[in-house]
């Protein structure tokens, strides 16, 4: 019987996304007090339930834009609280992360929204913010760099993460949050969208991705096979050193255009100095079996992501290219 | 590439999701003036969003509740409209399902709403009701007898079904919806259970369920190869045949407590005279690799389930143990 066929209920199914849990909380060290669920619906679900769950409508609550994501997560809150946006990267272009110190968070807030990686933009946050109000807690969206490293869950009132950059294909939202935050949620608040009702049946209030946590599961176990999360960093930061500095080193051929202290380990952005050349980077890199190279159409350019699975290989065939079409173009 | 690494927005996934539409549209013949959407979150999510997206908080909507998921569909709704039960099945222990004839449903009604087969109770309409209110459409959650059948769309405003019974994974819900209907969400409606968002962006406003939406595909194809519903229904019609005529000659061994005119073609409930054998019945079962046989945990007994994908012969099997079983304890 496949994963698709056995009912979620059955004990085979159950043995399957209790393991899956228990090797995150492994990877993570998530502490007991966290609950963590396996939903549906993408990080911009959560958009919409983290306010829902945590906030009455008159709640204030502070954002730190640093990216498309991050303003994507600020408007839906609108709809369910007091949003208010204490740094915005907008008008740099979205390429820096702000020192924490330098805000002004407002110590009421019931929580601190972050984006810990852009994945259209490349920045990623390198330590996190410690809010500053009693009853703030962090919430980061860790979409795109879920499982890339070691993080320390104690830190965070929320972490929530869609699967499928680095651990499982997409249909799957991971969410970690401190059990004391559950139990709250607006009277609006759909069945789907509360944690109580999540986190009371085990992520089995009805059918869940079942294929999906299977999947999840078993990047968990090779995550941890690898070492964990402390190897996994030392491999993902080869693979962006190299890149990073292939673009650096071109003499302004290529340009990465993000803060070098925040560039992101996951997804490296970077234009040409002729920009008419872009298209045929693209084209001949796909020729060579490179893909997806071509950048975010809100941002144009080229942008490699170079998640946990692609490996160190993948990358420095990816460099050797660069420096090939360097030498042809240049 | 596999589908689980595609870009959704690559023209490799787009042509797999166009081409998952335009098989269903084929097989359910769905007229140009319907969008066909492919979402997350199960049935339970819709429940939310059916009122959120065609009422506001102040429009009545009558529910005919013929089991425990229009219970559910109605009590989430009592969150977002004013929706009242116009004829309950559960004092009757959801064995039937009424003539709407006999009923008063609300004129003013936004809509009529109605489970088109029950999963846990095994009863299903065979002819669907005609709401009599001028702006009232008829919604149906066909979760379970999805593409099981023919079906006129054009008597419904919505038809929408979890893929996890006949087409596909779990993970992926489909929402048949008159284009009509779309674009007056209400103003707290998250936005991933906006239709107009999803309508907008042909269910890529976000990463779909990628995979799952693939092998739905391939299952609209496999349905279409077998010559369409009608073919697959006549399958359906036969194996629910011989199951039901073995449940109603064993003189009493074996019981089905639905009307006859209203049972279900896809699950199929029974019980033991002998209560006390129901645990040796499942057993002996998975042992000839006969699984998934025991009831609901809501209602106890045993439950066929014999979706598209069950053979005849795989029911031949079950009818075959049954009169065994009853040989040896009747």
């Amino acid at each position: 019987m496949s994963v698709m066929e056995m009912s979620h209920r059955g004990k085979e199914f159950l043995s399957i996304i209790q393991k899956a849990e228990s090797d995150l909380r492994t990877l993570l060290s998530i502490p007991e007090e966290y609950a963590v669920l396996f939903l549906q619906g993408g990080a911009t679900t959560q958009f919409a339930a983290i306010p829902l769950n945590i906030c009455t409508p008159n709640d204030a609550v502070d954002y730190v834009v640093t990216g498309s994501w991050g303003d994507k997560a600020y408007k839906e809150a609108v709809k369910y609280c007091k949003p208010n946006v204490i740094w915005s990267g907008k008008s740099e272009k979205y390429t820096k992360i702000p020192n924490f110190d330098t805000l002004e968070p407002n110590p009421d807030a019931r929580y601190l929204h972050i984006c810990a990686n852009e994945t259209i933009h490349g920045v990623e946050f390198k330590n996190y913010p410690t809010p500053i109000g009693e009853k703030t807690v962090l919430v980061a969206d860790m979409s795109s760099n879920f499982c890339s490293k070691p993080v320390d869950v104690s830190k965070f009132g929320i972490i929530y993460a869609g699967a499928q950059k680095n651990v499982g294909p997409s249909g799957v939202t991971i969410v970690i949050i401190k059990k004391d935050l559950i139990g709250n949620a607006q009277g609006s608040t759909p069945v789907m969208l509360d944690y109580k009702i999540h986190a009371e049946n085990n992520s089995l209030y009805n059918t869940p991705p079942c294929y999906g946590i299977y999947m999840c599961g078993l990047v968990f176990e090779d995550l941890l096979e690898q070492g964990g999360l402390g190897e996994v960093e030392k491999k993902n930061k080869k693979k962006a050193e190299i890149l990073y500095e292939a673009i650096d080193s071109s003499n302004g051929f290529y340009r990465c255009p993000v803060e070098k202290s925040v560039r992101s380990l996951m997804n490296v952005p970077f234009t040409l100095a002729k920009p008419e050349l872009e298209g045929e980077f693209v084209k001949t890199a796909a020729g060579e079996e490179m893909v997806q190279l071509k950048g975010h159409r809100s941002v144009g350019g080229m942008r490699a992501s170079i998640y946990n699975a692609m490996p160190l290989a993948g990358v420095e065939k990816l460099v050797a290219f660069m420096k090939e079409f360097q030498a042809k173009h240049g």
